[in-house]
């Protein structure tokens, strides 16, 4: 179970920072309408609007440096809280920025998972 | 609600900190058997184990500065996401280390919060 859940955070953070450095717009699918981001402080509700904000965000080319996963079972529903460090790397900066972020992920009928909470935050030195 | 939840996670960090850097051993009351920890990546689970590890961290003195506090309602049974970034200033050391902690908050019949998780990590640049 221990051992399960830590695979399915990191698959999913994979997944996450896949989509998010090659086809940003895709993100839509793993938020439903339900889903909150909290960006820098900023607070979004809605797949639609969180989407929006991930789209509109000041940078083309990025990529997601992954440092640490750690995953644990939320205790509802099947829910797991999946705990991200790592550096974001821009086309246009020479400096990664480090980041944390954390994740709340919901079972779906389906059998995958969406994502509840999404709370960003960048780690200033 | 919104507010609500930001009052609350406020509330409960700062609860939490204080009792961290002034009576530690009284952070077993914020815990359940059911509660997890993971801490730089090692797991804890139930509050007699994570108390343990919380006291026998090897330091004595030490106080937490928070930078930033977000907080999300959970969408389960009133639960409540908290992700804190800040520093922790040990006294035996003259930088302060940067850390990132997130918190999920379940609400309890007496109208408190226990944390059901806990995940920390300091943060290196």
């Amino acid at each position: 179970m221990e051992e399960q859940v830590e695979l399915v955070g990191r698959a999913f953070v994979e997944h996450y920072y896949h989509l998010f450095d090659t086809d940003r717009s895709s993100l839509a699918s793993l938020y439903h309408q339900s889903s909150m981001l909290t960006f820098e402080g900023q607070k979004l509700q809605g797949g639609d609007n969180i989407c929006s904000k991930i789209n509109q965000l000041p940078f083309d080319k990025c990529h997601h440096l992954i440092s640490t996963i750690d995953s644990q079972p939320s205790s509802f529903a099947g829910g797991i809280v999946v705990f991200v460090s790592g550096s974001l790397r821009l086309a246009e900066e020479d400096h990664p920025l480090r980041f944390s972020q954390m994740f709340h992920l919901i079972p779906t009928p389906q059998g995958s998972f969406y994502v509840q909470n999404d709370i960003f935050r960048l780690n200033y030195g």
